[in-house]
């Protein structure tokens, strides 16, 4: 029961304390996530209040699911991205229809995920590789900025693609409506200049550090009111800057996903893209901060909450929502200490819905582009493409690929390339284990790679060290190995495989095994383990294997090679044991 | 260029004493293949002569560029029964579009193939897990099997599952046909009878014993020769017995598939099916036989010598081909040296196509089933299920439910319900490294599993010994694990990675290092790591990590415990430890 609604665990030591501290931390993000709620659902290409709405239902069923005490869900900027590039593509933005597939992916991505997470498959996450993520969501800023630029110029220009939009900013380049720029460029400089400087010149002037750091937060809405209250003064509308307009007062209605199953298969593979890199944003924000704190995060169960908040979302009328980076920052350092700050944050986001949209009228698009440049840009991490390529060459080419299919593909493409190309390079590394042939270092019982160590090898017998569990994809790998290593020397007598690191052998492997023995008994060769852990070697006994092994089975390398190989330096070895077991013994 | 022309290689030292040994061979082979590629030919649903034409200018194309000296190429039960399902779904039997369906699926998997080995792609195929190869095997043979048992009695009924199968030859059985069913059962009675008996029973008569082999092997063309002359004799034909009937005479002209694209993107995925199961079948056979006379199978070669004999069968009119089991066997048996025999063969299959076509006109079809039921039963190993079971519980699933997904939905849903689940259970197993946190075994340096060995642990020190490379999928794990470990126990002041079986550390795992070490950090926990290897300590210098990491790296573990836990029995150790030195250098 607790595993389901952690609610029960951190609600019983809920004291007057935690209260004060959630609300703080609540105020602080609802002044954040009211411009960014209205900027996403216009990214998403949906009326403005669907980003309100996003923010009340969702945010108070991760209070009652969510295992993060700190993490802030809602809308957020590459899931609105990803929602219109997705919407995009089935309905004209403005319909109905455009809405409802909206609310459908949502509702879509949510049963998903909560799917995932009660048959416990959160580790398929973790096979979108950080080179990939870290490349696509980039790409998305880059994309996302570039597709506010226009809201900014006051022109028009659209596109899914960077060169599309800046093909489109290009040749609207004329059609610049300059009041629009004034109000756009302006906003852009003031938050810039807030984030870098405000808390200094505040904290200079004597303000107190709390009340600087929320008047910091509270710059967006500044530039908010005081754009809004410009237009409705001079009436820029009538000057062609474009306004939000009405956004329909009070709560959301509840509403139901249009079940359609030809609309479900045609979303079915953008929810699930969305679903999943929701989730790693999710959980790689909730760890990290989690573990400030030394708190505990069940990623399964988040895959839970995070799915009924898509559900919740899409019920009250709101499209896919996210654990976000930057709001979970700002309340955790706001000092939130349980889910419940995220309840309070949901009911300041209702009060604004219910209050405060009439005065949302005048607010210029061009604020909120604003405001969504200055969000993604923290996003874009080119220095990242540096550091990954200097570190690996191939996680750098991954990386690259990715942001270079996002950008000139499109969201979509951009991650399902990213995604197969991580698939593509696991099963690559995966298919071949590491082994090394081994010799004995002189004097010694250990055995070290031949190609880095000097040793002492002998003639007829080859040792293979197995540093890898063995299992199907890697198993045929040892077979072409031996059958190589055989053919190439008439020589060899005996074969020993060495087992220190294999923690596992799969039935393909047995089987891969058993044609290595078959192989080498035709041949001539006869072959021993060494070195086997215990649960491997109790499961071979089950096995025929145990039967038809042509040698033997033996406890150290040392044992097999005294056997096999006994003159060889039998003398010195023996002696040198002797003495060290006895000095190991005292 | 020898990479990709095998044959210049062997061709150099061909002698007078080779050619005889190939000659044989193909004379054997030939035999048995006469009635094997007719029977395969309407197991495919096409028409008899198709798999003449599929058995000659493969078998020549393979002699160029095969590097399995044995491998016996040509039309297979498992490869015709699939073409069948995706030909099937096409169009209708017995028009032109489903002939030239099933050559296209030729040309698009020999395509695929050679381009996967050109690319060095063989190691997809590793991604087929034995229990799940072996499962489908299984389940199509009990397919073909059944599909067969109409054509034994006489009666009409057919499916692409099990259960339709079973269905249709239950509610037909009234209407059997009483001479189909003599020459039917009599001749699956006869060779059921001559595999097990004939050879012993020509040897108990004084027959010399090659010749026996030879009068053994060619016991499938005794029955059809017998069985054609009965039913020509009496005519059987005029009272129900089913015929092969006009076959028409002459060597196949060259063809070319049909460029439709539409048709191809139908067939990419049966195309993609068939050329991977018939790989791994290929390669499977060509190792287990080249082994057993210390020859070199060049994986990625096969690939692109498969996929140049099934370009080379839908060009000459033929269906998808593969290497056979049985007849590769057979081809070993025989002596064949180099694919000069495989040749041979096809010069053999050419003049039966050019002068004994006329005489299969009465061949009965009920003789071809028999045929067909003999070598599919070979595939049938339902004692593997018990088998694997036993030795694991995860295989023995995976087996089992291939097993049932092809009975009761058919190959294709089999095979792809198969690589699905083997690809998931294979991303489930390492998304979980083997981890261990472990101690010192008292009065050595060796450290060892907690849970496993009496360990010294020194309670402000955690010692994680990672058993495995750490690159993406199970990077997370460890970020998991350690916040685990971290969260529930306050004491920890010290966590010390040990990295002795780390080959890898790949950029997310760097990155969650990264994590893990801020992590710690903001809980107060240093890290450190031990017996790093030379070239991943090289990589990680590399990163912005090793300037960041709180802790220290310790060359042994033994140097970061008598660092970090100098307390911990520290005399006795060291003692220990100077004369283990002066023991291992006497």
């Amino acid at each position: 029961m607790r595993r389901y609604f952690p609610i029960l665990d951190w609600s019983k030591t809920y004291s007057k304390d935690t209260l004060t501290s959630d609300l703080v931390a609540a105020v602080i993000v609802t002044i954040m996530l009211i411009p960014q709620s209205l900027a996403y659902a216009l990214l998403a290409g949906l009326p403005a209040q669907v980003g309100l709405y996003a923010s009340i239902l969702p945010l108070v069923i991760y209070a009652v699911f969510g295992t993060s005490r700190t993490l802030a869900v809602g809308p957020v900027a590459v899931a609105s991205l990803m929602t219109a590039a997705a919407v995009g593509q089935l309905a004209a933005m403005g319909t109905p229809e455009y809405y409802g597939a909206a609310i459908a992916l949502a509702f879509l991505s949510g049963l998903m995920l909560m799917g995932m997470g009660l048959l416990r498959l959160g580790f398929v996450a973790n096979f979108l590789s950080h080179p990939v993520i870290s490349g696509f969501i980039t790409a998305s800023g880059l994309i996302i900025a570039a597709g506010q630029v226009p809201h900014l110029l006051g022109i028009k220009a659209s596109g899914e693609t960077l060169l599309e939009l800046l093909h489109g900013i290009f040749v609207n380049l004329l059609n610049i409506n300059i009041f629009t720029m004034v109000l756009g460029l302006g906003a852009v400089g003031f938050l810039f200049w807030s984030r870098k400087h405000l808390k200094d010149w505040l904290l200079a002037r004597g303000t107190r550090a709390g009340l600087a750091t929320v008047l910091t937060r509270a710059a967006p809405v500044a530039a908010v009111a005081v754009t809004t209250l410009v237009t409705f003064a001079f009436g820029l509308d009538g000057y062609g800057v474009a306004i939000v307009g009405t956004v329909p007062q009070g709560l959301p209605t509840p509403t139901l996903p249009p079940f359609d199953l030809a609309l479900w298969s045609q979303i079915a593979v953008p929810a699930m893209l969305i679903a999943i890199v929701g989730y790693v944003e999710t959980i790689s924000v909730a760890q990290t901060l989690a573990a400030k704190r030394r708190q505990r995060i069940d990623p399964n169960q988040e895959l839970v909450a995070l799915g009924a908040c898509n559900v919740g979302s899409a019920i009250s009328g709101g499209f896919p929502v996210t654990g976000g980076f930057s709001r979970s920052v700002v309340n955790f350092d706001a000092g939130a200490q349980t889910p419940a700050a995220g309840a309070f944050t949901a009911i300041g986001m209702a009060l604004a819905t219910v209050f405060l949209t009439p005065l949302l009228f005048f607010l210029p698009k061009a604020t909120l582009a604003a405001t969504i440049i200055l969000a993604v840009l923290t996003l874009v991490d080119l220095g990242a493409i540096r550091r990954t390529w200097d570190y690996s060459r191939t996680d750098g080419a991954a990386m690259i690929a990715t942001i270079l299919v996002t950008l000139g593909f499109g969201v979509e493409s951009g991650i399902l390339a990213g995604v197969a190309l991580s698939l593509f390079l696991h099963l690559y590394r995966t298919s071949r284990p590491h082994v090394a042939i081994v010799g004995q270092v002189p004097g010694t019982e250990h055995f070290r790679n031949v190609d880095r160590h000097a040793v002492i090898t002998a003639p007829d017998v080859l040792t293979v060290r197995v540093d890898e569990s063995l299992y199907f994809p890697n198993a045929r790998f040892l077979e072409d190995f031996v059958q190589d290593k055989i053919a190439a020397n008439k020589a060899i007598r005996h074969l020993v495989l060495m087992f220190p690191a294999v923690n596992e052998v799969d039935s393909s492997a047995l089987e891969s095994l058993e044609a290595i023995n078959s192989m080498l008994k035709a041949s001539g060769v006869t072959l021993h383990l060494s070195e086997v852990k215990g649960p491997v070697m109790d499961r071979l006994r089950r096995s025929h294997f145990m039967h038809d092994l042509t040698g033997e089975v033996f406890l150290t390398q040392y044992d097999a090679m005294a056997k096999l190989a006994p003159q060889l330096t039998a003398k010195t070895l023996a002696a040198c044991r002797r003495d060290t077991q006895r000095a190991v013994a005292g």
